[in-house]
């Protein structure tokens, strides 16, 4: 049983990663499900109908977000009808969407849950008892369970794989938009990476026009960044297998295309 | 020429593994000057006198630092004599210490800079006119020169990355203790790798005892945050080559040793 | 019916204020219930069980806390015994002690409420969903509810303000330290001021010994903040009074007590 | 020798404040410089050339800024030409404006300096040294020195009044838009007060539409804070008298005027 997941896809350079690679991915993994995280996927901020539609039809079966969730209006016409699509599930009570979707992959039903982190982030509900709850809910169900941890720091995304651990199938973190290279299995099979890294431009900030992002921090005037259109691009993602009875997992890959490390199929 | 470069080295543990590896890795790689951060040597906290020894003993050439350097109050009693310790450059003049060092490795001598962060960090002087300020001084001797940007943010490091590509031999980034798997040669010839992970407890967080520290994030009540002494350990870093001539980089492999992915001489 | 409020107490100065002044208040304004904000009582952190039975000594029916409530060990053994202690209300589920306390003042019933920020504080529960089911709860039996609410932000406190007014008969703001001229009754009879100000020394930095402050934000170097135990002294608070019928407030006066403003029985 | 110091005007309705009573204030203290901070003057962010103009008619000799200083793309066209406009003097060297301007008072010339603070605020370089050598700067000219210190903290703001006390006139702070009651003559000769408040909407959260900026704290979902045009009214700001040969302060008194409290001819 395995997992595709691939991490923020930012604007269109991001999206068009996603249809030319997703596809190879799938051949050369085979996954039972495919999890993409579109919380940039408009233009860096937010996700719109159609881009979901977009992102589904490239092969995934789950989008899910992060703190820019709400950042494109569109999201509140359509986060309701959607059902494949997961927004962090510790905003507070009565905010439009679904924290965890139960999803029919092949025969197995896998639970994906979104959480948000708080360390040097907005304030928000505290993710730690939110995910206890929703993990405790799915084991009801099934042993197969994923957790996007969209956070930025470190410690924050380290605990929340060790207090998961054994827990759940996997925790992979979102939010920094760089790779880590810290994926394993931690003690009692849950999968772990602190960062899948991003999917969108390979010569900007985070996604972000590089001249404007280093414009802000060289002279502290307002800048507005902007997601270029053209030029070299990068997909990050990781594949996770797991065993297909306990839902523990039994590996976890790094996935990073760019031209510096061009796909090839194995 | 060669570069080696070990990350935030924690406690007891981390000094363990720099003493076990840094001679294996100096063995297969050949590097002319070894960098080892060592803000966290002293039990997490800052460095002492002897441990600064000790870790120039087991290999180190230049020691560098970041947010924790006075964490050990024995700093202020050898820094200034220390010729071999960088402490961040944009401490605030008058600050004892140094924050460029230039050292002789073998016929090259190497500039040798720390900085840190202000994104999620406490304020400081700003890295960017600072850095710029060093590099033109350090140019006017050597074309060799590394950089060791201890910061939070992944933006800010990238941007200090994209702002020096092609000013000085390689800009690595330490303090989040999670290897990042972005290395990668800039356009313009400068290393690059936003962080190069940490030294010390593997199955802890970030170096300190995982149990409190969740205990921490979940109670919210204060908890003492202790580096064990004992356990599995992992080590970071990285290896840069270097044009000779130029200075510019050639190349930049992570390393990573812990027992999922042990040593093996290549 | 009126609240004495006498803002973050800090060491022992902070406490000979109390012991020196809260006497002279009380004949003065006769209130029917005296609340402290105790949190820095103890040498600026926390408070201990002594100086908890201190301060209902000199003359605290209710003692309020705040962000440093843990930072004396000491609580953990008391707080569940003292009937009279409250800490904020939106810590963790399972967190030692109450975030109300309903105390009887005379022959009226008064709730009173204790709630953390979370702008520029560390994660925690959001104070907004919590105060509202509390306030609920006290509703039922009495219309006499004061909340402190222990925040930095003035634009969240603005907006807790605005938030209870007509529900709650006060809402008063600490943790600043320094009070705030802006006591109002909002529209809807909720008496309101962002911050009540500190009781302690005078001449220092929110109770902290000015030259340590100073050289913190100068140097950058690690510092230790102590209280002083000698110097001019200063006293802050409030009197609040409410129509005995309704709980909704009439007036709102600010307290402020030092060498420059001394003390007088008018 | 008397100074006048209208605190964040917020909007029209802040404007509207500033043209009604600051003639009157005018006339009541007879102020031989009025200063005001316009950080907020159009529409809450930044300050348009029109609006700069109207100030002065109003009544303005210097307008003072702080971290919205740019947010009206205005400024950009008119801040070199304008010679009575000082923006934080701790903004990177090259950044447009100047950080100090020296003005004819009668026959007195005064510095008026605006500084940003850094805690719980962006980057930007240390206030310390900076103010440092601007009063050097200022003192071989007059013994007038006014400084404006935006920022959030009330522990950087009295850090920064005692650093300077006794080497200028006043300390006054803004940005938190809620008026302190700390006014005070530090013991060397320095007025000081935290914070000066705001003018514009009464009732208000900062001078943004309440139920906006309740419903961001409530909902965590994206709010667009908009300065309302029309509801009741308020102005803050101070009055400080100086020594005329010494250029000490003798007395500082605060200024609020709203419905709750209004406007009297003394
Ligand atoms: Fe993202
Ligand atoms: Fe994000
Ligand atoms: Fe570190
Ligand atoms: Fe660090
Ligand atoms: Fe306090
Ligand atoms: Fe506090
Ligand atoms: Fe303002
Ligand atoms: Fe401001």
């Amino acid at each position: 049983m395995k997992l595709l997941f691939i991490g923020d896809v930012v604007g269109s350079m991001g999206r068009e990663m996603v249809e030319e690679f997703v596809p190879k991915l799938k051949e050369q993994h085979q996954p039972d499900l495919t999890i993409i995280n579109g919380e940039n996927a408009a233009s860096g901020r937010g996700i719109t109908e159609n881009i979901y539609r977009q992102l589904e039809d490239a092969g995934a079966d789950v989008i899910t977000m992060g703190n820019h969730t709400w950042d494109n209006r569109d999201i509140f016409q359509f986060i309701d009808k959607a059902s494949n699509i997961v927004r962090p599930a510790n905003f507070p009570q009565g905010t439009p969407g679904k924290g965890m979707v139960m999803i029919q992959a092949g025969s197995f039903e896998v639970a994906v849950i979104n959480l948000l982190g708080r360390t040097f982030m907005n304030p928000i509900d505290d993710p730690f008892p939110v995910v206890k709850k929703l993990v405790d809910e799915a084991k009801r169900h099934t042993p197969f369970i994923f957790v996007d941890f969209h956070g930025e720091a470190t410690s924050e995304k380290q605990a929340m794989g060790w207090f998961l651990d054994g827990k759940v199938s996997a925790v992979v973190g979102t939010h920094t938009h760089v790779q880590t290279a810290d994926e394993r299995i931690l003690p009692k099979g849950t999968a772990y990476q602190s960062d899948v890294g991003m999917t969108g431009p390979y010569d900007e900030i985070l996604g972000m026009e590089k001249e404007a992002v280093i414009k802000r921090f060289v002279t502290s005037l307002p800048v507005r960044f902007e997601v270029p259109k053209t030029g070299r691009k990068q997909l990050s993602g990781c594949v996770i297998e797991l065993d297909r009875k306990t839902g523990k997992a039994l590996s976890i890959k790094r996935i990073l295309i760019n031209e510096d490390l061009p796909f090839r199929l194995k």
